[in-house]
């Protein structure tokens, strides 16, 4: 029976609404995923509330509970991985939470955490498309953007940890304000709340489009996936959202491409939900061709087997989890 | 007598037009430079050049040439440092020039190559701004821009040697058509050569400007200098060019720090070669500013201290080559 359960851990996906958690063998296979709603009303509850899904997750699987080895967690915001430390997490409403002390305590287990995109990275390497590789970027592309960056086979953070952090660069000096104060800056252009702003700008300005009705079915919870749903029944309106999105994706990507070198580049958050058929993936490789067809120094950096959507799909959060604290 | 010229090593800055070469102590000490034009009419004539460059340089400070312990050059375009070998050099006119063995038959000192702008981000490291800190970034902008990356206190090179080459970022769709085929690349848009473009363009466009004396007087060999030159005396015109290429490369910076997060930004190259005050430097520095009073994630990241110009002046060249040898 040992050999079954051998190299277990548990990889924990805390978001600001749900916290997943599943546990995960050494191959990256995924068992007794589990998911429940995240209490934010004190780092407390938020903690009780992740080692309520630990347990779920081991109770689920029924595998004795010494079989596991560690517990890993993707949260986001800025992270201390060294001292186990939560900084800052404005989703989770988090300074300075001992998390990795604090879970331990309440659940017994070893405990590692890191930001969740830093961790996402860190999954493609080792159980994702990354895994023949030893630079790999990460970009995630959901509410925020983000990329996580893997050079010589570890995860590079940085000076101060902000490494990768490019969701505020201001790509555009005339676009919409951002959250942060400047003005079009990635995010703002082209993460999912983005998307969904264009797609309700055109309904009001009048726009002929099919948007209008996933406007009024929705309502407020109106996501980026309705805007690519109409792209692809050939809703004119959501198709130029769609390419003006993935030009400004393109601009970050030749960014990250020229600046690090890496072998590879993943794609992946809600935004890439759809995977390797995703409507905003085919409009990226279209505007990295159309630049390799300018230049010949974009066609010698952007190799279409370069840029890839992440194969991981929904697991990407917790296989990044558990692969702070799988066995190397 | 051994003592003195204990660690000695030659540094040589290959250029397309000149090449310059020095003794360098182990401390960063310069002497009996030296400095003769680039012989481009053979692989063989250049490499021949080279080591009269070395001969001159070991022969004007009159050290035993046994006391030298190796020659280290920093080389435009792209090079593989481990086989030694120049892969291509526009300017040199170079593809597969076994550069390292050559040079040793001819000198009879052992060799090291790397492309001139990561060796001159050794060499900020060894000699210059980055001398007590683990990551930076060398910036330069002279006829090209490219950037040099080091990590954890050793040069960055990414899966293919390029990383760093973000001289053909495209940073404005609607800018003008580069030299590579793309139109508004970075270099298209702040190097040397565009920033003379501008000046041109403005003065025959028939701006009130005293750029109109500079190009009669200059012609051809008008440089980047007599745009700052104008702007420092208060021409508007000028001016405006500065502040326009000064927010293209503020754009730039933002990319490399917020994906590298390194300790350091050092600025070199002949556009930064009025050194700490140059008027360039102070409207880069403005408009980092200008982001950081907008945006708390700009504060964050672009405070004053991180970015800072050469303090090696015209020796960058010859100091980052010698930091290829020198003893660590």
């Amino acid at each position: 029976m040992a050999a079954v359960h051998e190299g277990l851990v548990v990889g924990v996906d805390v978001g600001g609404t749900k916290i997943a958690a599943a546990l995960v063998d050494a191959g990256g296979g995924i068992r007794g995923r589990v998911q429940r709603p995240t209490d934010t009303s004190s780092a407390e509850l938020t903690l009780q509330s992740i080692a309520a899904a630990v347990d779920d997750a081991i109770a689920s699987v029924g595998c004795p509970r010494e079989s596991v080895r560690a517990v890993g967690l993707g949260i986001p915001g800025k992270v201390d991985p060294e001292r186990g430390v939560g900084v800052l997490s404005v989703n989770l409403g988090w300074r300075d939470v001992p998390v990795a002390e604090r879970l331990r305590a309440i659940s017994g287990l070893p405990c590692a955490i890191e930001n969740d995109v830093k961790a996402a990275a860190l999954g493609e390497l080792r159980y994702g498309a990354g895994r023949s590789v030893q630079s790999l970027i990460y970009l995630n592309v959901g509410t925020g953007i983000a990329a996580g960056i893997i050079i010589g086979g570890r995860l590079y953070r940085g000076a101060t940890g902000m490494a990768g952090e490019i969701g505020h660069a201001v790509i555009d000096r005339l676009g919409p304000r951002c959250k942060c104060g400047a003005e079009g800056c990635l995010e703002a252009m082209a993460a999912g709340p983005a998307i969904v702003a264009r797609a309700r700008a055109a309904v009001k300005a009048g726009c002929d489009t099919s948007l209008s009705q996933a406007v009024a079915t929705h309502g407020d919870r109106l996501g980026a996936e309705a805007v690519f749903t109409a792209a692809a029944a050939g809703d004119a309106v959501a198709a130029s959202i769609v390419a003006e999105v993935a030009g400004n994706l393109a601009l970050a990507l030749q960014w990250l491409i020229m600046s690090f070198d890496p072998e590879l580049v993943v794609l992946g958050g809600g935004v890439f939900g759809g995977g390797a058929d995703s409507v905003l993936l085919a409009a990226v490789r279209r505007e990295l061709a159309s630049q390799s067809a300018q230049s010949f120094v974009a066609r010698e950096m952007f190799t279409p087997q370069r840029v890839q959507v992440t194969q991981l799909g929904a697991d990407t959060g917790i296989l990044g989890a558990a692969a702070l604290v799988a066995l190397s």
